[in-house]
């Protein structure tokens, strides 16, 4: 392995040579891998080492919901360190007391206290555990198109390709959730979706015997199985489902939550009432890795002389939490959360829908906020997904015109940080276009 | 709840109301917490927010190796948060590259790369992945008395209670570990505990099966069960069961780490060659939250054309990177391992003995470095624990002295940091025996 004399300036190949000699990646086979250095960033923008600029419809592993270097929340960083950058999860300390209120601030009614995590995984781990001894039943019900996070019960909550190599917990099963344009229920209009989504699932319900489940683990909106926007009356109809069985409903806003949809929480757009949210990402854009469970009255009284049985080192981390406190105050201050759904409603919906008219390679459009997809089809009518090779193209290209993407399977999702302006939208909008125009 | 306006000074009483009203804590029943508030601190030092001075043989959580508020972290992480504060996983990036060439310079022999993960959970929960994926094979074998993280996999794992009520992963299998004191195979030396211990692991291996075992899971030193010292031979053993019959050897680092034991990893004090190591803690002192896991040349290449199917968006996040960075590089300028050794062997070790000599209420010490433990009996015949309700009162009384202590079950763990002088070690442990001399 090289010695080379970093941290400090330094240029694209000697990053990536040391970077692929030393760290092993995430989700990947780690031969040829070739990762893109990134240096810095300000707002939407990040730099490579050698000094180029792209505008980022990513938000990284959107995350970056605030965007690159928010100088406040640089700033609540590096004053939280330089007071007590470690406390341990037993010991009181004003930044995680001021973290939790505000987290509640933009909580749904009935929360009432915040249990804090390093990131999602754990978060849905926790909330997992919570709602399992709350309840005394042990299974975990969640949608076969999800994402919850790499751990033990998290990643076999997951219904993703991710779950399969990885199912060694006990306990979980999975539903179809409502997907019209893919639709799992020969269903041909939303509302036949919703309806016959939610039969489904309470007909699994039933044949699992609902005295055996715990609890649904549910994203509000689906994030990396494809920005699945629940339609009209779905959320509403599972709490309904989970009422009538004495099921707890968590809400995973790991991805959804803290701005992305133009709401502080996805859930505020739907009329919904979990009894467990979990958070991580946009509660701080992930500048100090943290997560959370947002926990109702009841659940929280159930560990009132009962010991919970769960903990961490870092629950609670004061960096994590000063980090926290800056992100949701500078969000409500420069209506960051406003402006996401002002970008949605004015800019990206508008133009991905026009841009689907033209473009036949594009199947369909759903989306809030900033967060959206954009789903491409080898062929309209029969929606055959367009092939792997075909998406690495159009990966390729995007880059090479400036955008950071991020692509699934066979979309990409436009998922640019929630402070972007109307200008930088449409640039990064008009790249797409220009790319899925000339392919 | 309220709305104080902190962050900023302020008291006690307030920080913990505050506290008890919003935040959930880990492993507790929570009617009725009043946890100590602390502001800040330095070296072995904390403070509340009432000014008060506590002397810290806790390290927090066994995680604060170099001290509170070491000023070249603090100035690591500060200057990273203003450079870059996130970056995806799929990038390179310096701060990650270095962090994971740094750690591989103090890694066994054979180590080639190092996967980041948030904390010690999902660093087992990721090497018990990769010995799966290595090895086809499913079991994963570890200690009665053990702790291994609270998330899905690594919480069964863990050998001690909180196991119990969270165990909904499969696959795993529990065996009993040397601890002469309380021998469970009817040993009276350590030659004779360290030889049998290893025929009832042998024993179980070959009646579950040993193409059944994926993996053994092992503290190199049990840490929360007792500072529990392997007898001669054991590691090394175990590590010849492992080649016998294919199995992975997992050695769980994440406490007894970096500097812990006055070497830079416990297991440089044996004979013994794990393929995969986790880590987290002492790695970076907790100062941001980071875990890992070293990686041999043979379990990389399995995963060099196939993917590896476990990640997270916080892998090798930048502020925990540049943190390690530094810690590393102070902890080498410094010579705080070697410090760590030293005083061991010239005061706590001979202070502890010495103790013991004097006081029936202790039954053993043990322990190397500065990772100690003092084990309280009711009997000194019987060895029957002291009871809750008297390590309680111990407790409150070595508060009142002005230590912060880590107390488990029925013993004392002494494990300051390891930047600790022999003035300070002494004050400490005078206070402690002052306190059991007392009682």
């Amino acid at each position: 392995m090289s010695q080379s004399p970093f941290i400090q300036p330094s240029d694209n190949a000697t990053i990536t040579a040391a970077d692929t000699g030393n760290v092993f990646h995430s989700w990947s086979a780690q031969a040829g891998l070739a990762p893109m250095p990134i240096a810095s960033g300000s707002g939407v923008k990040v730099w490579d080492f050698d000094g180029n600029e792209y505008l980022d419809f990513s938000s990284q592993l959107v995350n970056v919901n605030i965007g690159y270097q928010h100088p406040a929340v640089v700033t609540a960083i590096q004053e939280q360190a330089a007071r007590l950058a470690t406390v341990g999860p037993a010991y009181a300390n004003d930044a995680r007391a001021k973290a939790a209120q505000k987290i509640l601030e933009h909580a749904p009614e009935g929360m009432q206290k915040i249990f804090f995590t390093n990131a999602g995984a754990d978060a849905n781990e926790n909330a997992i555990r919570m709602a399992r001894l709350h309840t005394g039943r042990d299974k975990v019900l969640s949608l076969y198109r999800s994402y919850h996070g790499n751990t033990g019960a998290a990643i076999v909550a997951t219904g993703d390709w991710r779950r399969v190599p990885n199912e060694f917990a006990r306990g979980h099963v999975h539903a179809f959730g409502p997907y019209l344009y893919r639709s799992e229920f020969w269903a041909s209009t939303a509302e036949e979706e919703s309806a016959r989504a939610l039969h489904h699932l309470e007909r699994i319900v039933q044949a699992e015997g609902p005295s055996s489940i715990a609890a649904m683990l549910f994203e509000t909106i689906p994030g990396t199985a494809g920005v699945l926007m629940p339609p009209p009356g779905y959320l509403h109809g599972v709490r309904e489902i989970c009422d009538r069985y004495g099921i707890i409903l968590i809400l995973d806003e790991v991805m959804a939550g803290f701005g992305r949809t133009g709401a502080w929480l996805a859930l505020d757009n739907f009329d919904v009432r979990p009894d467990l949210v979990t958070f991580a990402k946009g509660v701080n854009s992930g500048y100090v890795p943290a997560g959370g469970v947002m926990i109702s009255e009841a659940i929280s009284k159930t560990f009132d002389d009962r010991v919970f049985p769960g903990g961490l080192t870092y629950s609670g981390h004061p960096l994590a939490m000063a980090s926290i406190v800056a992100t949701i105050e500078a969000m409500e201050q420069e209506k960051i959360v406003e402006n996401a759904a002002t970008i949605g409603e004015t800019v990206i919906g508008p133009r991905l829908a026009a841009m689907a008219e033209r473009l036949d390679v594009i199947g369909e459009v759903r989306g809030i906020g900033v967060f959206w997809a954009i789903e491409l089809v080898a062929d309209a009518e029969t929606r055959e997904m367009l092939p792997a090779s075909e998406m690495g193209a159009i990966k390729k290209a995007l880059m090479a015109h400036g955008l950071l993407p991020f692509l699934a399977d066979n979309r990409i999702h436009v998922v640019p940080p929630a402070v972007i302006t109307a200008d930088e939208a449409e640039t990064g909008l008009a790249i797409i276009e220009k790319v899925l125009s000339e392919r």
